[in-house]
């Protein structure tokens, strides 16, 4: 959790963490602040034991002073007034000025980690001349992002509450899309119609989408997933937009959403099939819908994160279908792992799949998202939802919403 | 232009250029490929006088098919493929496992050039160890970023035409909010009310915004401006979503959206006074569009980066308002630059300010944009448009859209 972070900077003898870039879509930034802030680029500078302090340029001030941590304004540092020591040489002024800072912040010497997402390649260079140039100075690179991975493996209850809130928003508009379906009806030749006569398309449904997420203040940065047929059978296809809708065809509808500017994502999953369902379909999903009961049982505290993941695969494996276990590299049956823990990333730790045998925790965010995939026969079926273990060590889904597989048409 | 990357690897000695990452969001990459894909991590690859191979994982197979350039299957170079070579542990597997890719690549050996949105911290010390392991490789950060940044620096026609349909979108919503803003009137206590007589705070503006950006399938990765009054007068501030709509105070409304998934930008600016405007605000409204036409009649191919910078703070400065070059960090007056590059990053190259003495450049497009502030006295004036250098070096303003200052109010 975050308030284990200056006992994970201690126990690394780092002297301290410097984070980049943006104030939004930057989680090692976000999750130092608490929060996504409209800021271009900062450094975030964290001590042990001390609150963070964020340097911002001052064009920023005002976003910068509401995040409600110690600033500092940029200007003596930018880049154009370590020109002239730097012989007009701009890499040689950039370096200067990262030296500059560093000092500023107290860590010009020492120990000290530093990450934040960036484009790689200048500050590959930029650190390496930076370490090159002060020989007392030492940047570790994995330990930044070993620390705040660590941290950010198990949840706080602000953190629990946002993304709780996120799922509040998730199933609002997974639930208007439903209702929206379920106004259409079965046209002449297998498609769906709407009360015009005129087929919907994927690409129309994800409009839907798109306009109610926006609607209630949040982001899809990560696309939608709204996948029928043979697309549905491909784990992440998002769908061929300009497809028009059929009846009987199962879709994958795998939505999720994160804050506004980048902050904490939920994921949710449901698999629908128009107005009816093939007997095949219906008895996967039944099979699907048993493996996740079986893996929510036992996701537990204490349990090893695998475990979960084995349960689901028992009772796949049970009706015959193969799992990456019974057969590496399957594109068919069970094709992937059961979840991942979630957060200010998609994917974060935990992983619930084969080998990982550290114990879940109380606090961790995780999904469940068991799935069967037959490309071929045009099936995909994927239920999740995402869960936090709590302090009693127990799974609670974070958002309520049904299983139901068929979605019955008008009419 | 993107078909110089060739010329530029072979001038650099680079044996070829590694983009990492996801497939959107992800300027070096989303470049490469010429469009967003929804991939997770992913690895493209670009030799000299060579398509680009995208390296994708099997689960987004037809999400990599569908982008159209060569692909490879990532399954041979899972992590969990290293382990035991690298004897349980983590990172040295991933050392191994980078390595593999770089020889099946043909580029284990030479000089290549490495970059990518990524968490900077475990890259740090991944290409630290991949290049000790392997004294033969030679990785340059700077050059990947100097190069990218040099081809994009001018746009062909294809992100001429992705920068001109965002302009269109942009100004499609900009001209429903004007439409929604001038149905509203005046309230008694100098608030704008609606039909009901219930004030509109600015948040409820932003809702709008966001909703119909989402519908045209855009997005908004970077927040909206729309500040008024004091807000107005600090160029980065996005305003107080909770304060009402006031009549008679400048409000900057500044719209940047993204191509859905993290593709291209635009970037606009109008500066709107509801129901009336003070005699000082039209004034300096006036002056910010003097400034403004005198800036774009200079915005020529041959001319340096700066002229037309220059141009405008001839015309601010001649009105008696403090600029950068009279009043160095002065956040009073004209405070900032004229402008700069745009495309898959909101700033790129160039930057119209002063010291830029590169010429302007057929096919650069870039922003144009003088204000005024004087957040003490609830001013903040800002006009922008975003300008392509055609192929006959001449200015050419990408969405067209009134510049005018007061919307006039119901009744």
């Amino acid at each position: 959790m975050k308030r284990d972070v200056d006992a994970l900077l201690r126990e690394q003898e780092l002297d301290g963490l410097v984070v980049l870039g943006p104030g939004g879509h930057n989680p090692s930034l976000v999750y130092l602040l608490g929060q996504p802030a409209h800021l271009t680029d900062a450094w975030v500078v964290k001590k042990p034991d001390q609150m963070p302090v964020l340097y911002h340029w001052p064009m920023e001030r005002d976003e910068a002073a509401r995040v409600g941590v110690p600033t500092r304004d940029l200007t003596p540092f930018s880049r154009r007034r370590f020109l002239d020591a730097a012989q007009g040489d701009p890499f040689r002024a950039q370096v200067l000025q990262t030296l500059a800072l560093l000092d500023d912040a107290g860590l010009g010497r020492g120990r000290i980690a530093v990450t934040g997402r960036v484009e790689l390649g200048p500050h590959l260079s930029l650190w390496q001349a930076v370490q090159a140039e002060r020989p007392g100075l030492r940047v570790e690179g994995r330990l930044a992002q070993q620390i705040l991975r660590t941290a950010r493996t198990t949840k706080d209850a602000d953190e629990v509450a946002r993304i709780r809130r996120m799922g509040a928003l998730t199933v609002e508009v997974v639930g208007r899309v439903m209702d929206r379906l379920r106004g259409l009806r079965a046209g002449s030749d297998g498609l769906v119609v709407d009360a015009a006569g005129e087929v919907v398309t994927i690409g129309q449904v994800k409009a839907w989408v798109r306009r109610w997420v926006a609607e209630l203040n949040a982001e899809l940065p990560l696309a939608v997933i709204f996948a029928q047929g043979y697309d549905a059978g491909v784990p992440h296809s998002t769908g061929d937009d300009m497809a028009a809708l059929r009846v009987g065809v199962p879709i994958v509808f795998d939505l999720f959403p994160q804050e506004a500017g980048g902050g904490y994502f939920y994921d949710f999953t449901r698999t629908w099939s128009l107005g009816y369902a093939s007997e095949r379909v219906q008895a996967l999903h039944a099979q699907v819908e048993e493996a996740y009961r079986a893996a929510l049982k036992v996701l537990r505290a204490g349990h090893a994160a695998e475990t979960p993941y084995l349960a689901a695969c028992e009772v796949l494996e049970g009706y015959g279908h193969p799992t990456p276990r019974t057969r590496p590299g399957t594109q068919e049956g069970f094709v992937h792992s059961l979840g991942h823990g979630l957060g200010l990333d998609i994917h974060e730790m935990p992983r619930l799949a084969a080998g990982q045998r550290d114990p879940l925790l109380p606090g961790m965010v995780v999904t469940v998202e068991p799935g069967l995939y037959y490309p071929r026969d045009e099936i995909g079926i994927r239920i999740e939802d995402t869960v936090w273990i709590d302090g009693a060590g127990q799974p609670q889904v974070l958002a309520d919403f049904p299983h139901d597989l068929v979605l019955p048409l008008r009419g």
